[in-house]
Protein backbone atom coordinates (compact mmCIF):
# COMPACT_ATOMS: atom_id res chain seq x y z
CA UNK A 1 0.00 0.00 0.00
CA UNK A 2 1.72 3.17 -1.08
CA UNK A 3 2.35 6.15 1.60
CA UNK A 4 0.10 8.66 -0.30
CA UNK A 5 -2.92 8.21 -2.39
CA UNK A 6 -3.93 10.71 -4.80
CA UNK A 7 -7.90 10.46 -5.59
CA UNK A 8 -7.23 11.20 -9.25
CA UNK A 9 -7.72 8.69 -12.25
CA UNK A 10 -4.40 9.91 -13.96
CA UNK A 11 -1.37 7.79 -14.65
CA UNK A 12 0.92 10.73 -13.68
CA UNK A 13 -0.64 9.85 -10.03
CA UNK A 14 -0.22 6.37 -10.06
CA UNK A 15 3.68 6.64 -10.79
CA UNK A 16 3.87 9.25 -8.00
CA UNK A 17 2.15 7.12 -5.88
CA UNK A 18 4.70 4.08 -6.22
CA UNK A 19 7.98 5.95 -6.67
CA UNK A 20 7.19 9.53 -4.92
CA UNK A 21 8.52 8.78 -1.71
CA UNK A 22 12.18 10.29 -1.01
CA UNK A 23 14.85 7.58 -1.60
CA UNK A 24 12.41 5.20 -3.76
CA UNK A 25 14.10 6.82 -7.23
CA UNK A 26 17.59 6.16 -5.86
CA UNK A 27 17.01 2.82 -4.47
CA UNK A 28 15.48 2.11 -8.34
CA UNK A 29 18.77 3.62 -9.68
CA UNK A 30 20.76 1.09 -7.80
CA UNK A 31 18.53 -1.97 -8.92
CA UNK A 32 18.43 -0.80 -12.39
CA UNK A 33 22.45 -1.59 -12.58
CA UNK A 34 22.29 -4.98 -10.93
CA UNK A 35 20.85 -7.01 -8.33
CA UNK A 36 22.10 -5.91 -4.95
CA UNK A 37 22.01 -7.31 -1.29
CA UNK A 38 20.97 -4.96 1.33
CA UNK A 39 24.02 -3.75 2.51
CA UNK A 40 25.07 -2.99 -0.82
CA UNK A 41 22.29 -0.32 -1.01
CA UNK A 42 22.92 0.79 2.14
CA UNK A 43 26.45 2.12 0.96
CA UNK A 44 25.34 3.34 -2.17
CA UNK A 45 22.88 5.31 -0.13
CA UNK A 46 24.33 7.23 2.91
CA UNK A 47 22.19 9.33 4.84
CA UNK A 48 19.17 6.41 4.67
CA UNK A 49 18.45 4.55 7.91
CA UNK A 50 18.32 0.74 7.74
CA UNK A 51 14.16 1.22 8.78
CA UNK A 52 13.47 3.31 5.58
CA UNK A 53 15.46 1.60 3.34
CA UNK A 54 13.33 -1.84 4.47
CA UNK A 55 10.50 -0.21 4.24
CA UNK A 56 11.17 1.30 0.91
CA UNK A 57 12.18 -2.05 -0.08
CA UNK A 58 8.81 -3.67 1.66
CA UNK A 59 6.70 -1.35 -0.69
CA UNK A 60 8.16 -2.22 -3.84
CA UNK A 61 8.16 -5.84 -3.49
CA UNK A 62 4.42 -5.30 -2.20
CA UNK A 63 4.03 -2.95 -5.09
CA UNK A 64 5.70 -5.48 -7.20
CA UNK A 65 8.85 -3.65 -8.41
CA UNK A 66 11.00 -5.44 -6.55
CA UNK A 67 11.69 -9.12 -5.75
CA UNK A 68 13.90 -10.78 -3.84
CA UNK A 69 16.23 -13.70 -4.86
CA UNK A 70 18.97 -15.86 -3.32
CA UNK A 71 21.84 -16.20 -4.66
CA UNK A 72 23.82 -19.67 -5.07
CA UNK A 73 26.90 -20.65 -3.09
CA UNK A 74 29.33 -19.44 -2.53
CA UNK A 75 27.28 -16.04 -2.22
CA UNK A 76 24.44 -17.78 -0.66
CA UNK A 77 23.31 -14.13 0.01
CA UNK A 78 19.96 -13.03 -0.45
CA UNK A 79 19.52 -9.60 -3.34
CA UNK A 80 16.98 -7.65 -4.02
CA UNK A 81 16.42 -7.01 -7.71
CA UNK A 82 13.91 -5.26 -10.29
CA UNK A 83 11.05 -7.08 -11.40
CA UNK A 84 9.91 -6.32 -15.14
CA UNK A 85 7.55 -3.73 -14.29
CA UNK A 86 10.46 -1.82 -11.92
CA UNK A 87 12.98 -2.28 -15.16
CA UNK A 88 11.01 -0.86 -17.19
CA UNK A 89 11.27 2.28 -15.39
CA UNK A 90 14.47 2.98 -17.45
CA UNK A 91 12.93 5.06 -19.88
CA UNK A 92 11.41 7.72 -16.95
CA UNK A 93 15.08 7.25 -14.85
CA UNK A 94 16.62 8.10 -18.20
CA UNK A 95 14.31 11.12 -18.74
CA UNK A 96 15.16 12.25 -15.42
CA UNK A 97 19.16 11.75 -16.02
CA UNK A 98 18.82 14.06 -19.15
CA UNK A 99 16.69 16.36 -16.95
CA UNK A 100 18.39 16.80 -14.03
CA UNK A 101 21.92 17.26 -15.23
CA UNK A 102 21.46 20.75 -15.63
CA UNK A 103 21.48 20.91 -12.30
CA UNK A 104 24.62 18.61 -11.69
CA UNK A 105 27.39 21.41 -11.56
CA UNK A 106 28.64 22.46 -9.34
CA UNK A 107 29.48 19.61 -7.13
CA UNK A 108 28.98 20.30 -3.43
CA UNK A 109 31.58 19.03 -0.84
CA UNK A 110 31.95 15.44 -0.07
CA UNK A 111 29.86 14.12 -2.53
CA UNK A 112 29.47 10.66 -3.86
CA UNK A 113 30.67 9.87 -7.20
CA UNK A 114 30.23 5.47 -7.82
CA UNK A 115 31.51 4.67 -11.25
CA UNK A 116 29.06 2.66 -11.49
CA UNK A 117 26.60 5.47 -12.06
CA UNK A 118 28.13 6.51 -15.13
CA UNK A 119 26.94 3.11 -17.06
CA UNK A 120 23.51 4.60 -16.59
CA UNK A 121 24.42 7.68 -17.55
CA UNK A 122 26.02 6.88 -21.09
CA UNK A 123 22.87 4.71 -21.64
CA UNK A 124 20.69 8.06 -20.43
CA UNK A 125 22.88 10.14 -23.30
CA UNK A 126 23.38 6.80 -26.35
CA UNK A 127 22.31 8.49 -29.81
CA UNK A 128 19.28 6.28 -31.20
CA UNK A 129 19.54 5.96 -34.91
CA UNK A 130 22.48 5.23 -37.01
CA UNK A 131 25.76 5.93 -34.95
CA UNK A 132 29.56 5.03 -36.29
CA UNK A 133 29.88 1.65 -35.61
CA UNK A 134 32.85 1.99 -33.80
CA UNK A 135 33.14 0.57 -29.90
CA UNK A 136 35.17 1.18 -26.70
CA UNK A 137 35.67 -0.17 -23.77
CA UNK A 138 35.56 1.56 -20.95
CA UNK A 139 37.72 1.34 -17.65
CA UNK A 140 36.84 3.28 -14.18
CA UNK A 141 38.43 2.33 -11.20
CA UNK A 142 36.65 2.20 -8.44
CA UNK A 143 38.29 1.25 -5.05
CA UNK A 144 39.83 -1.75 -5.54
CA UNK A 145 38.19 -2.84 -8.23
CA UNK A 146 36.99 -1.76 -11.52
CA UNK A 147 34.04 -0.97 -13.33
CA UNK A 148 34.17 -1.67 -17.23
CA UNK A 149 31.62 -0.59 -19.83
CA UNK A 150 31.22 -1.59 -23.42
CA UNK A 151 30.24 1.13 -25.48
CA UNK A 152 29.48 0.51 -29.46
CA UNK A 153 28.06 2.20 -31.98
CA UNK A 154 25.87 0.68 -34.68
CA UNK A 155 22.92 1.13 -37.62
CA UNK A 156 20.33 1.17 -34.70
CA UNK A 157 21.70 3.36 -32.20
CA UNK A 158 24.47 3.17 -29.55
CA UNK A 159 24.37 -0.05 -26.85
CA UNK A 160 25.57 0.32 -23.77
CA UNK A 161 25.98 -3.13 -21.96
CA UNK A 162 27.56 -4.29 -19.00
CA UNK A 163 31.17 -5.77 -18.83
CA UNK A 164 33.95 -5.98 -21.48
CA UNK A 165 34.14 -7.32 -25.06
CA UNK A 166 36.26 -6.81 -27.64
CA UNK A 167 36.52 -3.48 -28.35
CA UNK A 168 38.23 -1.29 -31.39
CA UNK A 169 39.99 0.82 -28.07
CA UNK A 170 40.18 0.50 -24.51
CA UNK A 171 40.10 3.56 -22.30
CA UNK A 172 40.84 3.75 -18.33
CA UNK A 173 39.64 7.27 -17.02
CA UNK A 174 37.60 8.43 -14.33
CA UNK A 175 34.00 9.33 -14.34
CA UNK A 176 34.68 12.93 -14.53
CA UNK A 177 36.77 11.96 -17.19
CA UNK A 178 34.02 9.85 -19.31
CA UNK A 179 31.31 12.41 -18.49
CA UNK A 180 33.40 15.20 -20.05
CA UNK A 181 34.09 12.84 -23.19
CA UNK A 182 30.93 12.21 -23.83
CA UNK A 183 29.52 15.62 -23.56
CA UNK A 184 31.88 16.88 -26.03
CA UNK A 185 33.88 19.02 -23.45
CA UNK A 186 36.90 17.43 -23.09
CA UNK A 187 38.68 16.85 -26.67
CA UNK A 188 39.67 12.94 -26.11
CA UNK A 189 43.35 13.99 -27.81
CA UNK A 190 43.59 16.44 -25.21
CA UNK A 191 42.43 13.89 -22.54
CA UNK A 192 45.08 11.80 -23.59
CA UNK A 193 47.81 14.10 -23.28
CA UNK A 194 47.01 15.73 -20.71
CA UNK A 195 47.10 11.92 -19.14
CA UNK A 196 43.38 12.19 -18.10
CA UNK A 197 42.91 9.40 -19.88
CA UNK A 198 44.48 6.69 -21.34
CA UNK A 199 44.13 4.13 -24.01
CA UNK A 200 45.13 1.43 -25.95
CA UNK A 201 43.81 0.20 -29.30
CA UNK A 202 42.55 1.98 -32.28
CA UNK A 203 43.31 5.76 -30.86
CA UNK A 204 42.08 7.43 -34.75
CA UNK A 205 38.55 6.07 -33.20
CA UNK A 206 38.79 7.51 -30.00
CA UNK A 207 37.47 11.27 -31.83
CA UNK A 208 33.90 9.17 -32.81
CA UNK A 209 33.23 8.63 -28.87
CA UNK A 210 31.20 12.11 -28.48
CA UNK A 211 29.25 11.23 -31.66
CA UNK A 212 27.90 8.00 -30.52
CA UNK A 213 25.70 10.09 -27.42
CA UNK A 214 23.08 12.97 -28.14
CA UNK A 215 23.33 15.40 -25.13
CA UNK A 216 21.32 18.19 -26.63
CA UNK A 217 17.84 18.74 -24.83
CA UNK A 218 15.18 16.73 -25.38
CA UNK A 219 12.83 17.75 -27.92
CA UNK A 220 9.67 17.49 -26.53
CA UNK B 1 16.43 25.28 -1.32
CA UNK B 2 14.53 21.62 -1.17
CA UNK B 3 13.69 19.57 1.20
CA UNK B 4 15.82 16.90 1.29
CA UNK B 5 19.35 16.84 -0.26
CA UNK B 6 21.53 13.86 -1.58
CA UNK B 7 25.37 13.67 -1.23
CA UNK B 8 25.35 12.58 -4.63
CA UNK B 9 27.35 14.28 -7.40
CA UNK B 10 24.25 12.12 -9.68
CA UNK B 11 21.63 13.84 -11.90
CA UNK B 12 19.39 11.46 -11.00
CA UNK B 13 19.57 12.60 -7.39
CA UNK B 14 19.18 16.36 -8.37
CA UNK B 15 16.05 15.79 -10.06
CA UNK B 16 15.05 13.90 -7.24
CA UNK B 17 15.69 16.88 -5.01
CA UNK B 18 13.54 19.01 -6.84
CA UNK B 19 10.72 16.91 -8.35
CA UNK B 20 10.78 14.27 -5.22
CA UNK B 21 8.41 15.53 -3.39
CA UNK B 22 5.02 14.56 -2.90
CA UNK B 23 2.48 16.43 -5.06
CA UNK B 24 5.21 18.37 -6.95
CA UNK B 25 5.08 15.97 -9.87
CA UNK B 26 0.77 16.80 -10.09
CA UNK B 27 1.96 20.42 -9.87
CA UNK B 28 3.78 20.82 -12.93
CA UNK B 29 1.52 18.13 -14.59
CA UNK B 30 -1.34 21.02 -14.13
CA UNK B 31 1.12 24.15 -15.01
CA UNK B 32 2.40 22.04 -18.16
CA UNK B 33 -1.09 22.02 -19.51
CA UNK B 34 -1.18 26.15 -18.82
CA UNK B 35 -0.78 29.27 -16.31
CA UNK B 36 -3.35 28.37 -13.63
CA UNK B 37 -3.64 30.73 -10.12
CA UNK B 38 -3.52 29.21 -6.84
CA UNK B 39 -7.07 28.79 -6.61
CA UNK B 40 -6.89 26.36 -9.58
CA UNK B 41 -4.36 24.53 -8.84
CA UNK B 42 -6.23 23.62 -5.27
CA UNK B 43 -9.57 22.77 -7.29
CA UNK B 44 -7.07 20.53 -9.23
CA UNK B 45 -5.50 19.03 -6.52
CA UNK B 46 -7.97 17.80 -4.06
CA UNK B 47 -6.57 16.83 -0.89
CA UNK B 48 -3.74 19.33 -0.73
CA UNK B 49 -3.62 21.75 1.93
CA UNK B 50 -2.84 25.22 1.46
CA UNK B 51 -0.11 25.60 3.28
CA UNK B 52 1.58 22.72 1.49
CA UNK B 53 0.59 23.66 -2.21
CA UNK B 54 2.19 27.66 -0.93
CA UNK B 55 5.32 25.56 0.32
CA UNK B 56 5.84 23.80 -2.79
CA UNK B 57 5.18 26.75 -4.92
CA UNK B 58 7.76 28.88 -3.33
CA UNK B 59 10.25 25.92 -3.79
CA UNK B 60 9.55 25.30 -7.37
CA UNK B 61 10.12 28.93 -7.59
CA UNK B 62 12.95 29.43 -5.73
CA UNK B 63 14.46 26.60 -8.09
CA UNK B 64 13.38 28.34 -11.22
CA UNK B 65 11.16 25.95 -12.07
CA UNK B 66 7.90 27.70 -11.83
CA UNK B 67 7.41 31.66 -11.72
CA UNK B 68 4.65 34.49 -11.10
CA UNK B 69 2.68 36.23 -13.85
CA UNK B 70 0.02 38.82 -13.74
CA UNK B 71 -2.45 38.77 -15.99
CA UNK B 72 -4.08 42.21 -17.85
CA UNK B 73 -6.98 43.40 -16.98
CA UNK B 74 -10.00 41.93 -16.94
CA UNK B 75 -9.10 39.16 -15.43
CA UNK B 76 -6.07 40.97 -13.56
CA UNK B 77 -5.07 38.17 -11.60
CA UNK B 78 -1.94 36.38 -10.54
CA UNK B 79 -1.04 32.97 -12.18
CA UNK B 80 1.77 30.63 -12.03
CA UNK B 81 3.90 29.41 -15.21
CA UNK B 82 6.63 26.85 -15.46
CA UNK B 83 10.36 28.60 -16.79
CA UNK B 84 11.85 27.14 -19.48
CA UNK B 85 13.37 24.37 -16.95
CA UNK B 86 10.02 23.66 -15.68
CA UNK B 87 8.50 22.89 -19.03
CA UNK B 88 11.97 20.71 -19.66
CA UNK B 89 10.22 18.23 -17.60
CA UNK B 90 7.88 17.28 -19.78
CA UNK B 91 9.83 13.82 -21.16
CA UNK B 92 9.86 13.51 -17.51
CA UNK B 93 6.12 13.37 -16.96
CA UNK B 94 5.26 11.76 -20.60
CA UNK B 95 7.27 8.87 -19.58
CA UNK B 96 6.26 8.95 -16.12
CA UNK B 97 2.41 8.70 -17.86
CA UNK B 98 3.79 5.86 -20.18
CA UNK B 99 5.20 3.55 -17.05
CA UNK B 100 2.35 4.76 -14.84
CA UNK B 101 -0.54 3.51 -17.36
CA UNK B 102 -0.66 0.11 -16.29
CA UNK B 103 -1.89 1.11 -12.94
CA UNK B 104 -4.75 2.98 -14.07
CA UNK B 105 -7.04 0.69 -13.66
CA UNK B 106 -9.22 -0.04 -11.78
CA UNK B 107 -10.48 2.72 -11.01
CA UNK B 108 -10.56 3.74 -7.44
CA UNK B 109 -14.37 5.19 -6.19
CA UNK B 110 -14.92 8.86 -6.39
CA UNK B 111 -11.53 9.16 -8.45
CA UNK B 112 -11.18 12.94 -10.43
CA UNK B 113 -10.45 13.14 -14.04
CA UNK B 114 -10.26 16.05 -15.65
CA UNK B 115 -10.78 16.21 -19.26
CA UNK B 116 -7.76 18.65 -19.95
CA UNK B 117 -5.63 15.66 -18.70
CA UNK B 118 -6.25 13.91 -22.08
CA UNK B 119 -4.66 16.32 -23.60
CA UNK B 120 -1.04 15.36 -21.69
CA UNK B 121 -2.12 11.50 -22.67
CA UNK B 122 -2.62 12.26 -25.56
CA UNK B 123 1.13 14.01 -26.35
CA UNK B 124 3.34 11.10 -24.18
CA UNK B 125 1.85 8.39 -26.68
CA UNK B 126 2.05 10.34 -29.55
CA UNK B 127 3.61 8.65 -32.52
CA UNK B 128 7.18 9.50 -33.36
CA UNK B 129 8.24 9.32 -36.97
CA UNK B 130 5.59 9.75 -39.99
CA UNK B 131 2.15 9.19 -39.40
CA UNK B 132 -0.99 9.26 -41.58
CA UNK B 133 -2.11 12.51 -42.33
CA UNK B 134 -5.11 13.16 -40.88
CA UNK B 135 -6.69 15.56 -38.55
CA UNK B 136 -9.15 15.93 -35.38
CA UNK B 137 -10.46 17.99 -33.38
CA UNK B 138 -11.47 16.51 -30.19
CA UNK B 139 -14.23 18.09 -27.96
CA UNK B 140 -14.76 16.39 -24.30
CA UNK B 141 -17.17 18.30 -21.76
CA UNK B 142 -16.01 19.38 -18.67
CA UNK B 143 -18.73 20.50 -16.82
CA UNK B 144 -20.29 23.95 -18.07
CA UNK B 145 -16.96 24.38 -20.19
CA UNK B 146 -15.23 22.09 -23.17
CA UNK B 147 -11.60 20.92 -23.62
CA UNK B 148 -11.29 20.98 -26.91
CA UNK B 149 -8.02 19.16 -28.31
CA UNK B 150 -6.46 18.95 -32.05
CA UNK B 151 -4.42 16.15 -33.22
CA UNK B 152 -2.81 15.92 -36.25
CA UNK B 153 -0.46 13.31 -38.32
CA UNK B 154 1.88 14.52 -40.62
CA UNK B 155 5.40 13.13 -41.92
CA UNK B 156 7.12 14.58 -38.77
CA UNK B 157 5.06 12.41 -36.51
CA UNK B 158 1.82 13.11 -34.21
CA UNK B 159 1.39 16.66 -33.28
CA UNK B 160 -1.18 17.44 -30.01
CA UNK B 161 -2.26 20.77 -29.32
CA UNK B 162 -4.80 22.84 -27.11
CA UNK B 163 -7.56 24.18 -29.16
CA UNK B 164 -9.72 23.90 -32.01
CA UNK B 165 -8.07 23.84 -35.93
CA UNK B 166 -9.76 23.24 -38.56
CA UNK B 167 -9.48 19.37 -38.96
CA UNK B 168 -11.05 16.43 -41.48
CA UNK B 169 -13.01 15.36 -38.02
CA UNK B 170 -14.65 16.31 -34.95
CA UNK B 171 -15.34 14.34 -32.36
CA UNK B 172 -17.51 14.71 -29.46
CA UNK B 173 -16.57 11.76 -26.74
CA UNK B 174 -16.22 11.87 -23.06
CA UNK B 175 -12.33 11.33 -21.91
CA UNK B 176 -12.81 7.71 -21.31
CA UNK B 177 -13.96 7.10 -24.79
CA UNK B 178 -11.31 9.32 -26.21
CA UNK B 179 -8.60 7.16 -24.33
CA UNK B 180 -10.31 3.86 -25.37
CA UNK B 181 -10.07 5.04 -28.64
CA UNK B 182 -6.27 6.10 -28.61
CA UNK B 183 -5.24 2.73 -27.27
CA UNK B 184 -7.68 0.82 -29.83
CA UNK B 185 -9.49 -0.89 -27.31
CA UNK B 186 -12.77 1.39 -28.61
CA UNK B 187 -13.29 0.46 -32.12
CA UNK B 188 -14.65 4.29 -33.36
CA UNK B 189 -17.59 2.37 -35.39
CA UNK B 190 -18.82 0.94 -32.59
CA UNK B 191 -18.03 3.74 -30.34
CA UNK B 192 -20.18 5.68 -33.17
CA UNK B 193 -23.10 2.94 -33.15
CA UNK B 194 -23.46 2.83 -29.81
CA UNK B 195 -23.36 6.65 -29.18
CA UNK B 196 -20.42 6.75 -27.06
CA UNK B 197 -19.26 9.65 -29.17
CA UNK B 198 -20.44 12.05 -32.06
CA UNK B 199 -18.67 12.94 -34.70
CA UNK B 200 -18.95 14.98 -37.98
CA UNK B 201 -16.54 15.41 -41.22
CA UNK B 202 -14.84 12.86 -42.77
CA UNK B 203 -15.90 9.81 -40.84
CA UNK B 204 -13.96 7.65 -42.85
CA UNK B 205 -10.70 9.15 -41.25
CA UNK B 206 -12.00 7.84 -38.00
CA UNK B 207 -10.58 4.33 -38.28
CA UNK B 208 -6.80 5.94 -38.50
CA UNK B 209 -6.84 7.86 -35.30
CA UNK B 210 -5.87 4.83 -33.36
CA UNK B 211 -2.60 4.82 -35.90
CA UNK B 212 -1.68 8.00 -34.92
CA UNK B 213 -0.96 6.54 -31.50
CA UNK B 214 2.10 3.82 -30.30
CA UNK B 215 0.62 2.19 -27.21
CA UNK B 216 3.36 -0.31 -27.03
CA UNK B 217 5.79 -0.70 -24.04
CA UNK B 218 8.81 1.29 -24.25
CA UNK B 219 11.44 -0.36 -25.85
CA UNK B 220 13.64 0.56 -23.23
Amino acid sequence: MPLIRYPQFCALARAAELIGERWTLLIIRELLLGPKRFSDLRSRLPGISSSVLAERLTRLDEADLVQRAHLEPPAASSVYELTGDGRALEPVIFALIRWGARYLFPARPGEQLEPEWIRLVLAAYARKGRTPAHSFEIRMPAGEREVVVHVAGGAKGTAVAQGGSPADATLVADAEAVLGLMAGILRPADALRQGQIRAQGDLEALSVFPHLFDVTEDRR
